[in-house]
């Protein structure tokens, strides 16, 4: 028996709800977390998005119409109770509410595939196939609301620096990145494809609007399936013009610092839940070059041959090596590097691209970009890229096109790292890997 | 020849350089968008992101080597210049520049398919071939800027609400929406679709969070081609749980007054450039059901039979009946509108569905949403859809799903409404339409 909401609308959150507004009357809402019967008295935890509110039932001090309809409650039952604060010292948080009148606004069929409170553990592929119910437990909430803060303040930070948010295309015509396997779409009679990053798109913009961001979701068709890498994530793209490498390194670090200073200050509350013990971490990162990496693994047991990219096990080592710490790693031999990172000109094996660490994880890449027409030619001819491909681009360097650098960073992998979860699932909401394709 | 940046930065911006400077050394960059040669002199209007300033070369008082420099600058090309700040009350702004060096950042290679200072006008179709030049003229930019504030104020004021942001998948393996058309993904082994909205998801994240958004990229395959529809479109989505769609209507018009006023507070200059003279709504916008619409349609020669939607030059007429004006429509027959939009309790022919209008054009779809399992079933059969296919939503009733409502708002069609573009091209960045595929 589900009711309609009517003209009942909520009066207080839970943690709205205190011992001194004794007395007063209250509509709240939320779910049943918990029903304990007592016997003479029941008590029932209602779950809303601030806290949770005890709900305490006498039963011979309500009528037999109100106790039919407690008896229907189970827990997770959607519910709206109208009723009066009551002081009371035995109470969670020194406060109750009498119920005077409830609505039963959404029925939960038991058992559920998953206890939503997080009490009974569950392997997290089972969380994931029941995500909305593991969301509801007090770690997923937190790991969201923490989420949401970091994006947040991100973003504000970079709009007092004066970047611009752009939208760029997810569906195109070519493979910005030679190497990356993209999704193929169906675009009415062409071929198309979803873009992995916004790279050539925001590097024009920076032409029109010097400095640029976008916060968005790209796609990658890897079908490497690891605790780190998704097939749809978060991206947040920086550019700027008359700038190189090391100017926005220097925002980028600042911003993570911003970012970490605001969850801090918002949702302690959260981090407590989660057990984190969250650093600020100091500026200047430290800045390591690609040999430095490479003497560093040789001692720890790891040859890497030079002009080689890391391996997995190679980062696992080197973020023993670095623990709790925000590390840069630069002047990658330019092989490595993406067709628009800009070799060095007094060396070219090597480029001005730059990464982002953490522990074991890369969180960021970039550098400065090719601005000479010349050189972008090269590099994709090195990579067997075809420049018809890339003419929408190429174009630009006949427009007047200034030096320029900046980064992607990857949302998801930050929010990994900062909240020190061992699988990327755990931090989206509804994660996409080559097997999950539902909820 | 394109030089380096080497250690140069930018120490002012145009806007920045006033008489009050007068003697003061500066760095500055941009791209050169007039030069005139009156012979001992000669003036270069350099363009940054903030406007612009005057550089003036006394040829006498020149190195040569300084001379032959200039001599290779083009319009359009990216630059850098050292220089002493000069007041010069016949100087634009009382103030130029006069260049101790200059740097060649980038160079534009003549005739320019598009002429980016906006004199010599172009058609649409031209201007989006060039997109990166056409987004140059000043009116572009101005449209961009205000876009990027609009979008701010949009997500601080729902932020302020106490809204989650969430990031729902684009990579769907289901229809959300029975009737609209999807683009098709190869993922992996599977068939997937490009999410056009994220309806099911929002909806199922108000049991955890309460009140949530998105703002993000969606897809809809429709072949239509119109002045107001693209492929590939920015939606501002709001959902909420134990409320009705009285309640996000509210919210929704106070988010849009919200949004102007910061427009007319914050992008003055840019309204200004664009010839729009914003007016703040009042609010309540009027209501009109959809019934009185029909008579006021048909009052104006224009006959809709009840339950079918309007049509586009239908649409055409209500807007010239209601200039200026933001309105919404209510009262929609129930077949008109998706499934998840819940029928009227004591008249089911009828729903809970409003949509936002101005003038002519829908900016925004919402309303209270399904909220019993029996409802949803009937609701998918009525309308032809595969309950098989929405498993992963279904189970969520089970689980104690609340009365909700929520909308969409199309950003694109809120920026195009309040420039009052005829084009929903002119306010995209790199729009995509069935032909539109590059860049």
């Amino acid at each position: 028996m589900i009711e309609e909401l009517g003209d009942w609308r909520r009066t207080h959150y839970s943690k709205d709800i205190s011992s001194k507004l004794d007395g007063k009357e209250a509509i709240v809402f939320g779910w049943i977390e918990d029903i304990r019967d007592l016997g003479k008295i029941t008590f029932y935890t209602l779950r809303d998005k601030e806290g949770i509110i005890q709900i305490t039932v006498h039963k011979k001090n309500v009528s037999k119409k109100l106790l039919e309809k407690l008896s229907l409650i189970k827990r997770q039952y959607a519910i709206g109770v109208k009723g009066i604060i009551k002081a009371n010292p035995e109470a969670p948080k020194g406060v109750e509410l009498i119920p005077l009148e409830i609505k039963i606004l959404g029925e939960a069929i038991h058992p559920l595939p998953l206890d939503p409170t997080g009490r009974t553990p569950a392997e997290l592929d089972t969380r994931l196939k029941a995500r909305i119910l593991d969301l509801r437990r007090p770690e997923s909430r937190a790991i969201f609301l923490i989420r949401h803060e970091v994006t947040n303040a991100i973003r504000s930070f970079l709009i007092k620096k004066g970047y611009i948010e752009v939208h760029t295309p997810r569906i195109i015509s070519a493979a910005a990145e030679g190497g990356a396997a993209l999704f193929k779409i169906n675009y009415f009679d062409s071929q198309a494809y979803l873009a992995q990053s916004p790279e050539l798109y925001k590097e024009q913009l920076i032409t029109v609007f010097e400095k640029v961001f976008e916060i968005g979701t790209f796609f990658r068709a890897e079908e490497t399936h690891t605790r780190r890498h998704l097939n749809e994530f978060i991206s947040v793209d920086l550019e700027e013009a008359f700038v190189t490498m090391n100017d926005v390194m220097k925002v980028q670090e600042e911003m993570i610092v911003y970012a970490i200073s605001k969850v801090k200050e918002e949702r302690k509350e959260e981090l407590e839940i989660l057990g984190v013990n969250l650093e600020i971490p100091k500026i200047p990162f430290k800045r390591y070059t690609y040999e430095e990496i490479l003497k560093e693994l040789e001692k720890a047991g790891e040859k890497i041959e030079w002009g080689n990219d890391i391996s997995t096990p190679a980062y696992r080592k080197l973020g023993n090596l670095h623990l709790n710490e925000f590390y840069f790693i630069i002047d990658w031999p330019s092989k490595t590097r993406p067709f628009y990172i800009k070799p060095k000109e007094d060396n070219p094996e090597l480029s001005y691209a730059f990464d982002l660490m953490y522990e074991w994880i890369e969180i960021a890449s970039g550098g400065s970009r090719v601005d000479k027409k010349t050189v972008f030619l090269e590099r994709l001819k090195e990579q067997n890229l075809n420049p018809n491909s890339f003419k929408f681009y190429l174009d630009v360097f006949d427009y007047g096109m200034p030096p320029h650098a900046g980064w992607g960073l990857g949302l998801d992998r930050l929010i990994m790292a900062l909240l020190k979860r061992e699988n990327i699932r755990e931090v989206v909401l509804f994660p996409r890997d080559r097997f999950l394709l539902v909820p």
